[in-house]
């Protein structure tokens, strides 16, 4: 709630309280934080959300005089490299990184996800900011709320909330981890919170436009040769309600891609009308197979075909590891879904 | 500005207005159509934006006691017939068809842009909605804004200026709108008054993730057969700065599809870091050629590649037809993009 004086008197204008839980928070913590070094940790394999939030966080308390800084086991992915700017990132291993003082973890819906680091970590983290259903609460303190999209939105929130001045390069970070764990807007957690932060964020300079370039025009055409092996590898079953693609291995020497650059392609059969449940099939260097599972609405339980194969996940999104021959595998997995899709 | 007391007593609650040249004039065009048959027409081939727009004036008109119908010469598109409920629409040419006394656009650009009952309804548009940097001016009032969009976005603004109640079919429609016109959030026109006013129209009940259900994941397994033949077709040309796809005119019968499927193709090549400009060159029935032409920039002016063939458009999505040979033809085009992708 914000207090202001107009020409004729004092009138409130009404403001949006975005996370009453935790803002009231944020100020005492900073104010904890003065002359400490402060490490923000983000998740392995980290995606849009984790890096946009490791950026704003570390951008936020430097702007408020906190010596914190950026750590993280894997490198910034090729697509994000963008969104950085000038803020401090340090692999676990580097001379330079700071010993820290307190510690800080975003998206990290386990203390393992930071890595090998974990071990010495636990029980010391400060803070842990996520959104993940699965987050126990590992942190001295916790802002975790499953009702938001992304751990971007929960710090775009407290921030707005406690009027703290974001810098361009900090409301693109946010905008970006919001719109990337959205599925671009997409998702069922696209709220009114999630659109009236981002229009925060333009006020503060975040550029779409400039986002959706970075995210979605720097393919590499090695990566569309492998969507097209992909699309022509595509069998449909039971009634088209199944949609099964393959990545063999040999196709990423083919292509000049790696494993890391199939990520999306199970959207394609999953955007048709008929299927109920994509499945990517990629055979492993070693001869073993992955398995992606896919499916539309949570009814259709694809957790449940998974953990039959030793997997798991969620409703909608699990996966699995499997050492049979593919004709085996195969048939056991068509077996299974047909029970699944037809119910 | 919207007044509302609060048990302290009188206090404002400061809301934005969207469309302070527009959203005045609305109380007394509504007060004039009580009693009149007031047709709202769409464009030739509509799209999520046209629809979307005709939906919620129809629906908001008729809300306000208006008899307000929805008229457009082409059918409504398979994917966005989930989004019109029980508004009524009609075929120009249906008997059903109630003699309209007053008649509005919404998303034409120019009044040709109707179909042929343009000629009889010349000088005769109460009221034009557009954002089209193209339109005239032709009704007798005019809400034009080339800032905006999507006309959705002023229709959307206009409504929220002026506290009309929006059922959960209108929000949702003018979600579409907004959110089909900015290229589901991408293009450079997606703004802060974007953002706002969609997390506005949640409250009213629009729903992002049914709303990209029904846009996206009701393809056909023609539509992705087509795409992965697109995809093959694919070449690269100087230094992989042009890339151009091809559609025989024999992969539609091949594939189940026609040429509206193809809608987007383009934007797979468009999509790669290295290409400055992608074309798509579809073979027509009569053997002529369409090329579509997209650039990343508008400094990359296509829409002067496509004057050299007769065609036009704007300086970063332009098109034109050819009837010489497919070699001759590709040469002139490769020869002129040369100099475009080296400017």
């Amino acid at each position: 709630m914000i207090w202001m004086t107009s020409p004729k008197g004092t009138i409130i204008v009404s403001e949006e309280v975005y996370y009453p839980a935790f803002s009231p928070n944020f100020p005492s913590l900073v104010a904890g934080l003065h002359g400490k070094k402060v490490a923000v940790w983000g998740h392995l394999r980290p995606d849009g959300d984790c890096i946009g939030s490791q950026v704003a966080l570390v951008r936020v308390l430097r702007g408020m005089g906190v010596n914190a800084y950026a750590v993280n086991a894997h490198p910034i992915p090729y697509n994000l490299g963008a969104f950085v700017g000038d803020t401090p990132f340090f692999p676990p291993d580097s001379p330079d990184l700071p010993e820290a003082d307190e510690t800080i973890t975003v998206d990290c819906s386990t203390l393992d996800r930071i890595g090998s680091s974990a071990a010495s970590l636990k029980g010391k983290i400060l803070l842990a900011v996520d959104h993940h259903i699965s987050n126990p609460g590992f942190g001295l303190q916790n802002w975790i709320d499953t009702d938001s999209a992304a751990t971007a939105e929960i710090l775009a929130g407290v921030f707005c909330d406690c009027g703290v001045r974001m810098d361009a390069t900090t409301a693109q970070a946010l905008y970006v981890g919001i719109a990337t764990d959205t599925g671009h807007f997409r998702y069922p957690a696209t709220s009114h919170r999630v659109f009236s932060l981002c229009s925060h964020l333009l006020d503060c300079g975040a550029r779409p436009a400039e986002a959706a370039h970075e995210l979605f025009e720097k393919e590499s055409i090695g990566r569309l040769r492998l969507l097209t092996l992909f699309l022509e590898s595509l069998e449909f079953h039971h009634d088209n309600r199944v949609c099964i693609g393959f990545i063999r291995h040999s196709m990423f020497g083919e292509t000049g891609t790696d494993r890391s650059q199939a990520e999306g392609f199970v959207d394609f059969p999953r955007s048709i009308d008929s299927v109920k449940v994509a499945v990517l099939i990629e055979e492993q260097a070693d001869g073993s197979y992955k398995g992606s599972l896919r499916s539309k609405r949570p009814s259709v339980r694809v957790d449940q075909v998974a953990a039959a194969f030793g997997g798991g996940g969620h409703a909608c999104a699990a996966g699995f590891e499997c050492r049979s021959t593919l004709q085996e595998f195969k048939a056991k997995l068509l077996s299974l879904l047909e029970k699944t899709v037809s119910a």
